[in-house]
């Protein structure tokens, strides 16, 4: 069967362009012994990804160069050669970004539940939910009454982090880069504060307004100049969830900012970098935990989708401009 | 009873200068219950005292102006009204910078032994040792066959934890300012290698070639330069024990570097900053191991020791231009 996927055509220098990705249109044979046949459904575009798209050592290898990109996606069954998986049956997965796809049935994860909405599953109660979970719950370890600045606090993972750390007892600074974003935060997610870091004149001094007891906990997705102003007022022993740099991604040069290291030091903090596979044995107990919390209405949740196979190069794109509140998805409609 | 004693005249911007501390003599009168008189022996100058010097916000407080400096120091008891400690008994605690000085009984401790000099309470058996092995121990966590990097390494703290790395298995390369110095670590004290930052050309460059594998973890007594070409060669899940930043205590202004967040992001880093004193419930099995080792002989050891009570300026001073080789110690012959 013919099927439509998007390759790398070309790696990026600095900020990544619709040339970078190629469309080609494909022939898919028959499922072997164990293999499926899958129609996608929706297909997750992830900050991540950029690193990817460089031919840089990592903890994930690079896409090649003339190969599909992959990433997760939710799909549907639509033949079986596996006893594992039946026509039908909805799945999660690393896939490519294609229409259709082949895969082996044991690389796939089925989503058993109607509870919660599909796509879901590439969002909180996926890998980005999941890096919220134990970059607050593991690395910042809230206490009561502390205080936690979430940067990229309205993409799909800094919306959940503000949340957990909300009811783990934290009062909660949001830093996010639209007004929009600033009122969903507080009147939707129950940020107790959040600020918009383009229109902030002096955002170190507005971070030690709002936080006047310092801030102990700090979920970093973004880096840069935002990091640099709340990293002025770490309380002793802060504790820094080092999860994302998206400020950084796209630069073509080294960067230069104050060094920070003696800011740490004096006060006995921490940063720890993460990614969410390095969770692996504990995921159950971060998605039970993510569940109940969304059954008990704690926690909230809102995606972000574009319609289209053909909108996946500009939906990722739109990451770096801060297109998306929650989880950004592309819906495959063909 | 008459004293000299050595005050903060006034607060140093950038480097000190012998100009920041005053002479004064005093008298001491005679201890009430509960307390001893003391005649300093060893007086301790560490990096961290630099600190101090300026009205900052910190984990300890300031010294005062006009006030003496404090710090560790072994001393004599020469006159005693407590039952804790009697006369002749030798102590170690947070003395004033004196020849003389009067203290509660309950603040110092008493050095029991003499299987070891008495100058090893303010090293090897002290702050810096216990430093060097909780650094090591409990921040680094290294694992047989690991490379471990030490900046600072002929220091009093970087001195112990280079051969505690040793003695965990690790391939240790030492940071250090002197040729002298880097053979002193290669041949006294089993350093794998060792090299001269100050002649260093490409520095960064000669890390990667000594360190094939990459670097797991980073003892960082030094921070600045040297630190952003260790960091830029961290393996995956590396730790750095973020103990001193030596290399900008006398900077007036904020230094800018290349930002490491992303690096320590990218290789899911952990970065700790630490003082000694959060390990303070784990003292003994500090201490039980590094007199283990001593007496096995798998722990080397040597001071820089100051002849004479004027000179305490001059050898905390020489500190930040690496004067010491292992611990500096200001002997008072008064």
């Amino acid at each position: 069967m013919k099927a439509r996927q998007i390759v790398l055509r070309s790696r990026p220098i600095g900020m990544p362009t619709e040339n970078n990705f190629g469309f080609e249109e494909i022939e898919i044979s028959a499922p072997k012994d164990g293999e499926v046949l899958l129609k996608s459904q929706y297909i997750s575009v992830d900050p991540y990804m950029r690193g990817r798209m460089s031919d840089e050592e990592s903890y994930i290898k690079p896409f090649e160069l003339g190969k599909p990109i992959d990433g997760g996606a939710i799909a549907t069954v639509i033949e079986s050669k596996s006893d594992i998986l039946k026509k039908g049956d909805r799945v999660v997965g690393m896939l490519p970004w294609a229409t259709y796809s082949k895969d082996k049935a044991d690389r796939l994860r089925k989503i058993h539940t109607d509870e919660f909405p599909d796509g879901y599953y590439l969002g909180v109660l996926g890998m980005p939910g999941l890096t919220a979970y134990f970059g607050v719950m593991d690395i910042c370890q809230p206490r009561y009454g502390e205080t936690m600045v979430i940067s990229g606090a309205a993409g799909a993972v800094g919306l959940v982090a503000g949340q957990i750390a909300r009811i783990q007892g934290c009062k909660v600074l949001g830093i996010t880069g639209s007004d929009e974003k600033v009122n969903v935060l507080k009147n939707e997610f129950g940020f107790d504060m959040a600020i918009n870091y383009k229109t902030t004149k002096d955002l170190s001094g507005t971070i030690s307004e709002l936080c006047p007891k310092g801030v102990d906990c700090y979920f970093d997705n973004v880096g840069g100049e935002v990091s640099e102003a709340i990293i002025a007022h770490l309380n002793y022993h802060a504790r820094i969830a080092l999860c994302g740099q998206i400020a950084s991604y796209n630069t073509a040069t080294q960067e230069m900012g104050p060094r920070l290291l003696p800011q740490i030091l004096s006060k006995s903090g921490t940063i720890k970098g993460f990614i969410v596979g390095d969770y692996q044995k504990r995921f159950l107990e971060g998605l039970s935990h993510l569940m109940t919390w969304l059954k008990e209405g704690k926690l909230h949740y809102t995606e972000t989708i574009i319609d289209g196979f053909d909108k996946l190069p500009y939906a990722f794109l739109g990451l770096f401009s801060g297109k998306n509140i929650g989880k950004m998805l592309v819906k495959v409609n063909e």
